[in-house]
């Protein structure tokens, strides 16, 4: 596994002290994500994104970014994952899988800065998401929702050092925490943990857990929530408005400002028993 | 100006209390950027980008994005900025510009996701960059410094409604706040930020500003920073070690964890007076 701390010389700079020392920093460097597809001499590689992250489980990032993106719909179509060279990793995928390569190109080709196109990822999401959650998986009390931040927050090793991580938290519906991935991106730290659990063989979809995030609710996030069918997302900060309607339309509890003993909900509500 | 504030039905949950009331959210929709460009019969259109943004300021979005990433490098290159359709914004450029479409299709396709490739992105700053900013450009004190946080969190208008917007502020070397902007993507204020400066005929570098965000410091704001030969980054929160090393090889003065009288300095402290 590689660092994903780094210490550079700072200076703290008080009214009345400069204090020099040295100072941990998560450590950012980017990954770009090949794929091999096709069979026979049909098969070819592809670069299907570059991304910032903290290095570190590049294994569940590259099978959580695929799956999400909707490229894969199982963690049994990836064969293998190789590195190819520093900061370069190839996914194997099964033969028989179809990847629509012009669709691929496009959706990247429209995903620059930070941020995917809503309008085509939300009619992108319509197409390839395959569950909608009732509302019997999970019913989960307020009380275990009270409990979520300061597991996380407790599990969480980089960020105490860094100040630097976002986390992604996948928890049962009783509230205990059963996979933690962090990373300086948001997006990447849940790709990290989605991926995980799918590599643990963890069956879609993911019907019984919990999805926890240290920052906020964008767009994104409900999207690659709603990937995995996931009946719950909490986030520690704001929703916007394309999030909370997203999950509305998902079928998925948005759970926001959760913090202390207190939370609002933005769509499902009934999923949340009293 | 569209909104940047939709109100949608939420529960707020206690212990003890479920109350049903009005939440304001912040708005988050995609904007297609579009640049025209080339001279005559040669004359073509491109899509550069879709971010997901918060409506508003769009035309100080779409120029600080051209800025910041390459394309222009000097807002008089700007014709005009018309809106196409809902979303879908049109920049049209001077005849003479050159636009190098192979770069700008690669570029944007390894853009996928939250963030840029950094050691392409990493060259093409060493590559586009005009401005390295001299130590004297300007002198800054701590005290000045100290007030940053107050004086931007003051000035926000819609974080207070949703608590789900990011700032950028450029402000004087006296801690006068000239420009700010706020999005949903950290990203998208800086772009915004400085496109603002850069159309009301800032003269580039902005040697003597100070830019503070109100997020954490990451590679690509450091990146933004670095085009517009800003001397030095505030954040409130965190900066990764490529934003460090960016920052230094940059010339700029990179602050982080600014909060109540104290900070953190990872870059050139020569610029921060006693």
């Amino acid at each position: 596994m590689k660092r994903n701390i780094q210490f550079i010389s700072a200076q703290t700079i008080t009214p009345d002290s400069i204090l020099i020392r040295e100072d941990a920093l998560v450590v950012e460097e980017p990954l770009e994500i090949r794929i091999s597809h096709g069979a026979g001499a049909q098969r070819r590689r592809l670069s299907v994104a570059v991304t910032m992250r903290t290095p570190g489980e590049d294994d569940d990032l590259a099978t959580g970014f695929l799956f999400t993106e909707g490229i894969i719909q199982d963690a049994r179509q990836v064969l293998a994952i190789k590195w190819l060279e520093e900061n370069t990793i190839l996914v194997e995928l099964q033969p028989g899988l179809q990847v629509d390569e012009a669709r691929l190109t496009r959706h990247l080709f429209t995903s620059s800065s930070c941020g995917v196109c809503g309008k085509a990822s939300l009619d992108a999401v319509q197409t390839v998401v395959c569950y909608f959650p009732s509302v019997g998986w999970p019913r989960v009390t307020r009380e275990v929702l009270f409990t979520l931040p300061d597991t996380l927050r407790a599990a969480q090793t980089t960020f105490e050092t860094t100040g630097g991580l976002h986390a992604a938290g996948l928890f049962d519906a009783g509230g205990k925490l059963i996979w933690l991935r962090e990373d300086v991106g948001r997006h990447n730290a849940v790709d990290k943990v989605i991926g995980a659990a799918l590599r643990d063989g963890s069956p879609l979809p993911f019907r019984d857990n919990l999805l926890m995030v240290s920052g906020r609710a964008g767009f994104e996030l409900v999207q690659k929530a709603a990937m995995a069918g996931l009946p719950l997302l909490a986030a520690v900060g704001a929703p916007s408005s394309l999030s909370a309607e997203l999950a509305a339309n998902s079928g998925m509890t948005l759970v926001g400002f959760l913090r202390g003993e207190r939370f609002n909900v933005y769509s499902h509500p009934e999923r949340i028993s009293r």
